[in-house]
């Protein structure tokens, strides 16, 4: 059984975990969709009732079914290092390959379907809500009105993207930065806008869940930190990550949240008030993990590959029974 | 509690619902997301643990809260019809709205995940085999010697696109084409290609799945449709729909393959061959009804008005609790 691992061909986050799975012995497939077709290829039949499928990559062949695990980690969009790229052939070949392996009996890290809903910051806000999460009040409107209104209740703000871009070509990440006093908000009715109130920080915390296992870690904030950057991705202050515990009712709230939102792997942002709560900002699905195991030393990397080991659903009862007849 | 539609101004198949809709009083919304921001507002607070969002349209506002249940008809996409369009605003827009609604207890036909998933045709094959439906042998793949030992296999073939769309630009259907028995499958190598065992039909059957109900029609094909086009949608004989039954067992089938798929609505293209057996070809969960409804009188528009008037989960237990404190 496979581990597929579906990602560009420089990443070096990812070859810290297949380092960890070729130790193990466990067989790795790995792959950009931006190479179908061409240097990946597939097939797959569907005759008298039952589906096979394979794919093949630099001469290797794999079967469908033969997938334990596949790892969704930074893949290329199909079709756009082939001979003649096009719309028409990335959709066809998307279709083809996220098609068959949505038929497979493995387990994602993430699935599709739980990534494409994860993107959704509305909706993580209010299922962190749901799962008792603390989360900073917080309004996303297009209503002028209603903006002036939330800025009056909530005089410290900080303004962020709903979807995390920046309006820029090419798109980059948008600094989250307060909201001064006597802001206009007659914007607001040109696009929906985040407003949250600004959390007095004494720390930023990274929880990084890879399916049941949750390992966090703490950087303390500068003293002077109400005057520096808000968003701890400009934060150039070089002060180190180190592990840290997860409280556990905060633990059980964050292990709610990846139940409904059907993740096995999640980046969670938090940031840590001076009486020591800890306030959801995000969960990014496919966050980096990197810079946090060099800061802490956290087997992060390690506990995907056992992740990604463990045997597909339909393996396990099989194994199962094997143990029973044995014994 | 109101019934919210997500679709495009001109759109006669919605209208139809609405008629029935506002026949039985139930309150409707109805917006196109292409008008956000600007005809179609939206506001979404965080407070204190809990969400309360609104929508606005044309004057009329809604609170997410009050949603019974979420058509998404034909949407345009979001901020599309803005003052100044972009791909970022249009993202933006998108994830605040789609992110809210989300959120919502409302049920919907069909959730965006659900209708996502479906759009892949290699999981639908798969899926409608476990489902214990009819499907033709089917190849898809980009390896000609795949596509050949196929092609002997089963001479009378028809090759699709993947996604159901085609390469020019503006796209539009392609139609299924037979296979000449001669082919050269070289090509193969530059872009999966979908081929299928040729079912020799006597009549398409159109089946229409609104919730438990299924609504199926029949259409005989012309004595020499041997030679006649093999695609449906590109039949102009004329001979009308009628109204057929459902076999038991493949009613069965595709109440599993809803359930599996999780989509509220699903339109079901079979054809029916010698000896009477339904083959599936594609279940397309936004398929168009208003034709099938023209011709053999079902009362498909008014299924779907019912469906969509039913009280969302949360709200039947409060109906219950209503009825059993006063019983």
């Amino acid at each position: 059984m496979t581990v597929l691992i579906l990602t560009c061909e420089e990443d070096v986050t990812a070859d810290m975990v297949v380092v960890h799975l070729n130790t193990a012995g466990v067989p790795v497939v790995r792959l950009d969709p931006a190479d179908l077709p061409g240097g990946v290829a597939l097939s797959g039949e569907y005759v008298h009732g039952s589906f096979r499928g394979h794919l093949s990559s630099a001469g290797r062949l794999v079967s469908v079914d033969g997938l334990r695990s596949v790892w969704v980690r930074r893949p290329g969009r199909p079709a756009t290092r082939t001979a003649e790229p096009s719309a028409w052939l990335t959709e066809e070949s998307s279709q083809a390959l996220y098609g068959m392996l949505r038929g497979s009996r493995a387990r994602w890290m993430n699935h599709p379907d739980a990534a494409q809903r994860a993107r959704h910051k509305p909706w993580q806000l209010h299922l962190a809500q749901r799962c008792g999460l603390p989360v900073p009040a917080t309004l996303i409107t297009t209503f002028p009105q209603a903006a002036r209104a939330f800025a009056e209740r909530y005089p410290d703000l900080v303004v962020k993207s709903v979807s995390g871009t920046h309006p820029q070509d090419p798109p980059r990440a948008v600094p989250t930065s307060r909201v001064a006093p006597d802001a206009d908000f007659a914007a607001v009715a040109s696009g929906p806008t985040l407003l949250q109130r600004r959390i007095a920080k004494r720390a930023d915390i990274r929880l990084t869940a890879v399916g049941d296992r949750l390992l966090a870690a703490r950087r303390a904030a500068a003293p002077d930190a109400a005057g520096g950057p808000v968003d701890v991705r400009f934060d150039t202050s070089g002060t180190p990550w180190r592990p840290c515990e997860v409280p556990p009712r905060l633990a059980a709230g964050v292990r709610g949240f990846l139940r409904e939102a059907e993740l096995a792997y999640g980046a969670f942002d938090f940031v840590e008030d001076a009486d020591g709560t800890w306030w959801f900002l995000e969960c990014n699905q496919s966050g980096q993990f990197g810079f946090v195991e060099v800061d802490t030393g956290q087997p992060i990397a390690r506990t995907i590959a056992e992740w990604l080991a463990r045997p597909a659903a339909g393996q396990e009862a099989g194994v199962g029974e094997a143990r029973s007849a044995a014994s």
